[in-house]
């Protein structure tokens, strides 16, 4: 019972941390809006600051906000009823639609610089954000390839596994340095009568949404690299290896075999004998995040 | 044999990777001397943009190599045969020199805008880089206290233990990405016949400077968040637990004590027991880094 009593409360604080976490990053896009409407040129698509201002409003909704929740859509409990395949689309989804976002928001940047005869790329925020773009992509095609599509060998996932982690964290955690310069580069640019310097109420504002921007970075990366917060393995999982055996592989089931057999059972004694198995696995050091 | 080969492969990589990085470190610091004096006015303590020049220059010697290699110091093989009590004096020492040299970066920033009449505190840069200026303090008090002072019990050590990684690793990016605002802040504020938009080489110097900042962060972070590479438990702990028995914390030995059984017996030897030893404490899920 006392044991039971420590899994809700885990519980309690986890819900706790993903509804701070999501308040912030939700408060950032709103931030970025205000921003843009309130004290610039608002948003369009012709060439002007309007379409400019599409840059930063779509990176924070986007590859922020919303690659901040694809990386931590695993540790949902209310999701490990569901098939590991299922989960596998939302993640994919959810980094497919921030990569969009992030593309097109740097069209913008890029019609807008062509439009005034502004250069491109001179600047590091500009040469480190493209190099994440590429990395974000990279990442993206060898996740498809290797964890989504059923032909890569177990072995293979195993080994990918960790830099697929790694890779995912620091893009996420680079691409947020990025922000930050960007948002430095625009107010210095932005602001002249009164300066970046005189701290107008602009530069108040958007100081705060860059403050933000490194909480929610903060809270996500806390959240993934919770072990025990991890989703636990596959059922089936459980009935193929004998207990107290080394599993050989994170990925002991097909991607294109649907768990079902779980989806109907009762959530919270699923979640308690997943959290054993769970850690059972982590022993092997084979679900290593980070 | 094979499994001797296996480790002194990995050995091998680590190695490498390190050489690879303590260069980057090392060719970013000299980067930033040649920025100072090459380019703009050295370095001098009157007040003038000499004195504010010591600030790149210390951030990235203090604040970026040095915090970098004290993250990292536990993870060097040959230090293994050492007492952990010696490696935690030069984890703490290391990261009191980052300090101190942050300190002093700061104070010339303060006193050159003090002179020159520039307002303080006005940028993200600012904003961000002393909160993790305060953190930072923070972390290395709270580290004194409870790992290296033998007062606190081994259950609070292995309660903060994981804190004291993620606050680690999570300061030391932070760091970076406000070296990457500073670098924006400092070429758009400086270079202006040409502009930093003309890409003259001043720009192409820095911004290098600035991807090499990232590189050396992420290579950092790859080292220290790899479970394999970690130092392995004292000795001891061996010979309190028994086989297979779940280790109630990770620090069963005192600081206090000298465990120099360790110290006269064989390197590789050690290595070995010492991994295999690693692994199974990495089971309990106590040593996570990360």
């Amino acid at each position: 019972a006392a044991h039971g009593a420590r899994k809700m409360e885990d519980y309690g604080r986890f819900l706790a941390l993903l509804a701070s976490t999501l308040l912030i990053g939700f408060v950032s896009v709103i931030l970025s809006l205000v921003w843009v409407f309130h004290y610039r040129e608002g948003l369009s698509w012709d060439g002007s600051l309007g379409e400019f201002n599409w840059h930063p409003v779509l990176i924070i909704t986007g590859f922020v906000f919303i690659q901040g929740i694809a990386i931590i859509v695993y540790r949902l409990p209310w999701t490990w009823k569901c098939s590991k395949l299922l989960m596998k689309f939302i993640h994919a989804g959810l980094n497919t639609i921030a990569m969009i976002l992030a593309i097109v928001s740097m069209v913008a940047v890029f019609e807008f610089h062509n439009a005034k005869n502004i250069p491109n790329m001179y600047s590091l925020h500009s040469w480190i954000g493209l190099t994440a773009v590429i990395f974000y992509s990279l990442q993206l095609f060898l996740g498809f390839a290797v964890f989504l599509l059923p032909f890569a060998p177990v072995h293979l996932r195993t080994v990918l596994m960790p830099i697929h982690v790694y890779s995912g964290l620091t893009i996420f955690a680079t691409v947020i340095a990025t922000a930050l310069m960007g948002i430095t580069e625009k107010l210095i640019f932005a602001l002249k009568n009164p300066a970046y310097s005189a701290s107008p109420p602009e530069a108040t504002l958007v100081n705060s949404l860059g403050l933000l921007l490194v909480i929610f970075g903060l809270l996500i990366l806390w959240i993934a690299s919770r072990p025990h917060w991890k989703r636990p393995p596959a059922e089936n999982a459980k009935i193929l290896k004998p207990t107290g055996a080394t599993p050989e592989g994170t990925e002991v089931e097909s991607t294109m075999t649907n768990s079902s057999n779980a989806d109907k059972s009762d959530l919270r004694s699923n979640t308690e004998a997943a959290r054993k198995q769970n850690i059972k696995f982590d022993e092997a050091g084979q679900r290593s995040t980070m």
